[in-house]
């Protein structure tokens, strides 16, 4: 496994560079928004190519580079469902993985230290983000911070693992790297309490500042990167939900599921829908490729559709660099199409 | 294997903790004086014993920690042989290994960045110190540094490791951990070059302002922590080389060589010196040690000695607290021993 742990100096937060090998596809947990452009030049060096940038939860200390990183590298931007966060083209629950090529990291719902904190679990290893610290945990008085949920969330969750399992976290003040679940068991000083009550006590007299950039990050954070479902010529393409229940059967309308098959079998899909992951998108798009020649060849209309509208947004940007014209995206994604009662099918 | 590694923020150096498991001997590599509270803690907290603490050189922009842990915890103090540092238990040169229980470094002298440059090797990564760091190289305009020199050392000893060696270097000023030999060769830009010539003329024009704590850290470097070998009550009990050589094969009187097996087999050692290197040597000495038994049933003296006289003179100390009162030292260890063309045999 290629893994680099990156530090940045002004937030003291760390981010984390997964890959399974030189050449394969690599993941971005926590990246920041001020480090981009290292992140790119190092996946070069490395030969990687970035296919998800996942947050932890939505940061109160740094700007994230997720929507930098999805502009530049069209990466699939990750977060947890419970965020708030407007443009996250995947939302992932507890029990479900993020994957990339011969890596997978379980998810786990962690609330605490904000209520769209998780973690993000490998063999060995765990990504806790700010809900556990080496010798420390994340605050809990902001951003619908809970000193009961965080208990809920280290005790009864993180510290069910095995002692030698490796915690790194989202930030280090102190010049620490890595810990493990029993050092933090037996060590942490926050950890040595008896209750939630206890705990809660604890947080609730912490009388922390702010966070210094808190007034700018969150809302910078919200709201990441360019929205582009606004922009004018994807706009002109957006078909609402219930446009597309018309459409929906059409001979001559192809409904395209730009979502991974853990989504589709978790949640269903939309009948008759051809799969196409969005990051086997651009080669199914070049000329020669399929669904350049079925567009082509059948003068068929195509209309993307993913779970939430933004990876289909961003997959009609790449077929109209690909010459592909007759190409539509389902506005709101698979979640608008359900809310709206559309037919769905099971996905085994 | 455990292994941390720690950031010391004021002078941006990394230190580096292994050990092959929970419970057993610990080394710690280029370990920072005001940090060496935290190191204890945590070497407390992993119940670790440290054995060794060693430094890649002598360095100019923090104080070592060497003689502060070796003062507290009794540990060996090692560096290279062609260090100036004085109070050094333990001097290796390339192609030794410094050892702990299950995990046995390689090193290699490398000089450039100063004379006294070492790394030390495990088999999946190597200890860079200042010699090469991620996508940089260790000054070379102080301390003997040598451009041409640190241009042999990185082209003809660490490029010649496989590209996916992992470099663990002595400082980062940008946030990065760790990094590969592969990397290095290929992106890191003062290598870029192709003759020592040409890294020569970098490295010179670099024009960089020395390091703020310069005047302070080498002075203080040269001379670590307190000289046990000049406390009177050492003093009182330690046997010049002349005086030991007429002890030497006297009846009642016996030599015990403290050093390590391979530094034995290197140099050789005094005819009839029994053998028992400085770890065992609390063990030996408590009631129903072997020493122990030895000095007070048989009215025997002890002569300690080891390599400069500086591990003899803590073992006169451990023995004093342990009531074994009939002990001396050898001044200078087996190098004035020898200097002094005194008897020895190989040993095998």
């Amino acid at each position: 496994m290629l893994f680099r742990q990156l530090f940045d100096q002004t937030s003291s937060s760390y981010s984390y560079l997964i890959a399974s090998r030189k050449g394969g596809e690599a993941l971005l947990i926590d990246p920041v928004f001020e480090n981009c452009d290292k992140y790119l030049k190092l996946l070069d060096e490395l030969d990687l190519k970035l296919v998800k940038a996942a947050d932890t939860h939505c940061h109160a200390d740094h700007i994230t580079g997720l929507g930098k990183l999805r502009d530049i590298t069209r990466c699939i931007t990750v977060m947890g469902k419970n965020t708030k966060v407007d443009l996250v083209s995947m939302r992932v629950c507890e029990g479900d993985t993020i994957d990339i090529d011969n890596i997978s990291l379980g998810v786990l719902y962690t609330p605490g230290h904000t209520d769209d904190s998780y973690c993000f679990v490998m063999p060995d290893r765990i990504f806790t983000g700010d809900t556990l610290l080496i010798r420390g945990t994340g605050r809990t008085d902001f951003q619908n911070g809970n000193p009961h949920a965080a208990y809920d969330s280290i005790f009864k969750k993180l510290l069910l693992y095995p002692d030698e399992t490796l915690i790194y976290p989202g930030h280090d003040y102190k010049g620490d790297t890595v810990s493990t679940i029993g050092e933090e068991r037996y060590f942490n000083p926050r950890l040595q309490v008896s209750s939630a009550e206890e705990y809660a006590e604890i947080m609730n007299n912490l009388d922390l500042p702010n966070p210094k950039m808190m007034d700018v990050a969150v809302p910078a954070n919200l709201s990441i990167g360019e929205d582009i479902t606004r922009d004018p010529d994807i706009l002109a393409a957006t078909l609402e939900t219930e446009s597309a229940m018309v459409k929906h059967g059409s001979k001559n309308f192809l409904f395209i599921d730009l979502r991974e098959t853990k989504e589709r079998t978790r949640d269903g899909s939309i009948p008759g829908a051809l799969h196409i992951p969005y990051p086997e998108l651009q080669n199914s798009l070049r000329t020669g490729g399929a669904l350049n020649t079925i567009t082509n060849s059948a003068s068929m209309k195509i209309l993307f559709f993913c779970a939430y509208g933004e990876r289909s947004a961003l997959a009609l940007r790449d077929a109209r660099e690909s010459g592909v014209d007759n190409a539509m995206h389902l506005a709101g994604g698979y979640a608008a199409w359900t809310n709206a009662n559309g037919q769905i099918e099971v996905i085994n």
